[in-house]
């Protein structure tokens, strides 16, 4: 852990063996994990979930969906016209769906939406004592200086002034977590692009924000304040900074898997490129294949784990 | 606005001139409401929402769409059980729903979601030309020294330190904005549920934190590095400063109200007494009925503008 980061250790022996630092949780009678509908005195968390070696996960309901039917095809799992009950039905928070040894949930958008599915996901895999679990992030994003439609496997996840850093807020005290993510899972996953060989992917660091139009230096939200220079060089000091797209979960995404002990990984298209404009104007057809990409390559590096051929 | 505050004014000559501050707006041929599924060159919207007097928003798609179906019913616009398009319906990233004069539109979870939704928002009502638009959101949080089921009318949205500001980050650079609120409009409202007399409800202030767990000093995360007592005396503190709930969208929908001059309030019910635990252990039909108050609350001051006895 670099300098500078609070001391914060995990509990139990190793990412094998659990995946939570809470003292609390061991004494609970009973958990309600609320968002997902799901708690472990209402349902047989072992016997749903203790198969999962692969967690992936996207803003959108839809998208998740498409990729479970996606993957189980391609797994052989299953005809792959069948349908995917949604887990969490009970719920309209998140979207969950299984096939095999892979778990697809959406997260929403931002930061917060996808910390709360990450907290209870991270409950669900120890209820359920899951192992050796890998979670990818399937997601969208705006490129600076690649072509749309390139597919940016995240290096660092970094905040707005460009620091690999995440800063939770505990009893109103600020804690600074590191966002780096699984070096060796980043490699395997830019091999397995080279060898589909379908689409452009680069391994750099992902900017995460708060925000989608001022905190990313858009010219088209309700409000801004600065000019088309001012934007133009916010960007130019991102790419300076090794900056290759921006979007807005990356960092408690890392930082809630190192501090686990998940390996996790990040794999976002950019849907444009920021130094062009702001507005998505390409087709839907062109967004829906750029959308694709992140799934491809993760299906190709999941069939690979499974020597699925 | 109070001192400290960055001096950011809104354009136009008044509320009903114009809800959005940014020149480059004009200077666009055309205004993708991307993640509304909304534009400028494929739809009228001056003839889809020039009439949208009040906006409703909530976290929840359902919770959402059950509002339209009961306001279009109480406002006697359409037969209780008629089916409302979503008009969001080529995305499934937030739901909205439109019946007369009211709009109905879900914002997800957290700051950087419904952050998201109000920019859209308000270059929409600005496309269409709306003027006297008032906003409410109606939500769900978890309570500090009050009966489950209390509703809290926010006085004041205030951070993990129980100031009153938002942070927001413009080109890697901290603003800090007001979270002030209408008065009146908040005192119109209580004034209405005292009439209403069907349950209670206070004026107070309302926490909002960019994490549900860790953030709001629950015990019961995949992460958790302090004690119950901490918890119980962080609790005591925000009780002290006024704090009567928390939630997790009040402060960047304040401060996107004040800076856009929209006339907006907080209306949000109790789930849980925090002090007494963490999870929602209620029935599924008592929170189903804690979550209709803000509702009737809302359905009432609606009827009472619109004089529907």
């Amino acid at each position: 852990m670099a300098a500078g980061f609070n001391e914060e250790k995990r509990a139990g022996k190793g990412p094998q063996s659990s995946y939570i630092i809470n003292p609390h949780l061991d004494s609970m009678k009973e958990d309600i994990l609320y968002h997902f509908n799901l708690g472990t005195a209402t349902h047989d968390l072992p016997a749903m979930f203790g198969d999962v070696k692969f967690v992936c996960i996207g803003g959108s309901p839809w998208r998740m969906r498409s990729f479970i039917q996606y993957i189980a095809g391609e797994l052989r799992l299953s005809d792959p016209n069948a349908d995917f009950p949604d887990i969490c039905a009970g719920t309209d928070r998140y979207s969950m769906y299984k096939a095999g040894p892979v778990l697809s949930i959406s997260h929403g958008m931002g930061i917060p939406s996808i910390g709360i599915m990450l907290h209870e996901l991270i409950k669900l895999l120890h209820h359920a004592r899951c192992t050796d679990v890998t979670i990818i992030r399937i997601g969208t994003s705006g490129g600076i200086g690649l072509n749309p439609g390139t597919v940016v496997i995240t290096k660092q996840s970094v905040d707005a002034t460009f620091l690999p850093q995440f800063e939770q807020i505990i009893l109103g005290k600020k804690v600074l977590r590191s966002t780096d993510l699984d070096e060796k899972l980043s490699e395997e996953l830019l091999q397995c692009s080279k060898k589909l060989n379908e689409f452009d992917t680069v391994i750099g660091n992902t900017m995460c924000t708060l925000d989608f139009y001022e905190g990313q230096a858009r010219l088209d939200g309700a409000f801004c304040s600065y000019t088309e220079e001012e934007k133009q060089n916010y960007l130019e000091e991102a790419y300076t900074a090794g900056v290759r797209n921006i979007e807005m979960e990356s960092s408690v995404f890392a930082a809630m898997c190192k501090l686990s002990g998940l390996r996790g990984a990040v794999v976002c298209v950019t849907l444009l490129d920021r130094r062009k404009g702001d507005q998505m104007t390409s087709s839907h057809d062109t967004l829906n294949d750029y959308q694709m990409r992140p799934q491809k390559l993760v299906r190709h590096y999941i069939k690979k784990q499974l020597n699925v051929v």
